[in-house]
């Protein structure tokens, strides 16, 4: 087996989740493949990656983040329907074979804090095509490192936010 | 302290090591920032991440590695001559005000391997400017660890290649 469609998940406390999926979609670039990212819980241009990709015609970003910090067991009813919204977006991307790398960005922290369902999540999946999936944020449910093929957990071993090193652009965001 | 100049490091048996480290390299090329890459232990651009990165002004990337498979304990002279040269190219990189971000990626490895002393990595590591620096491969020397400011480890909890899947372009290379 050599083809596309296998079902890849970054979780951990550590950071490079993201960044590893961000590596993946510019690696699949690289190759003509053509990329779509649909992110959860994010929004807005001020991120380094989203200003990057917007540069990179074949690959697509759509975000369904809010204005507002969500926290986890205290979000809004808008926030659980544009983490649907979303899912939508990610239903269409999987099997309109339009695209070969489908990257559902913080997707695992969506269903961790209640905004989608583990099952629905995983329905959209099993819809897909020949299409690879990556499934990134922490707290991963059991279900995804059930259905995934590989799953990498990005352990944090030291952090410099443990020093007091504000998030700076370009580096963390 | 909000500044460039931390050391981080990617290790760990699992996947999205370099590929954290290119998508580091992708976040600040969208801010602008000026990337170099230097790849020990691997040549060619039968990679993906290469090819995609060589269309990307503002990111440079040599390669040090040789023809053939490098194994541990056993490499030739002309690789530990071939490290060396890269290790040179990492000092002017750190030093020469040319670069926010320097990635030397497989430097781990080329250290497990003793194709480097991990005192003269650190002592380039050292050198640098305002550079922010990312370490990657797995079998992280601990001097590397404890030089860092940032360590994550890719820990890995499955993996395709468990199933039989061969290496795919655009994804894992």
């Amino acid at each position: 087996m050599s083809s596309l469609g296998l079902v890849q998940v970054y979780t951990g406390e550590g950071k490079g989740k993201s960044t590893a999926a961000f590596g993946l979609a510019l690696r699949a670039w690289g190759r003509g493949l053509r990329v779509c990212i649909i992110q959860f819980l994010k929004l807005g241009e001020d991120y380094g990656e989203v200003q990057a990709v917007r540069r990179l015609a074949g690959i697509d970003l759509m975000q369904f983040g809010g204005e507002h910090f969500v926290r986890k067991g205290r979000h809004r009813k808008e926030d659980a329907e544009r983490a649907r919204a979303g899912l939508e977006k990610a239903k269409e991307a999987l099997t309109s074979g339009r695209f070969d790398l489908v990257i559902l960005d913080e997707v695992n922290v969506a269903v961790d804090f209640g905004l989608l369902g583990p099952e629905e999540v995983l329905e959209a999946v099993r819809s897909r095509g020949e299409v690879e999936v990556v499934l990134t944020g922490r707290n991963a449910p059991q279900a995804f490192l059930d259905e995934a093929d590989l799953v990498t957990e990005m352990r944090m071993v030291k952090h410099p936010y443990d020093q007091g090193v504000e998030a700076r652009p370009g580096i963390e965001f």
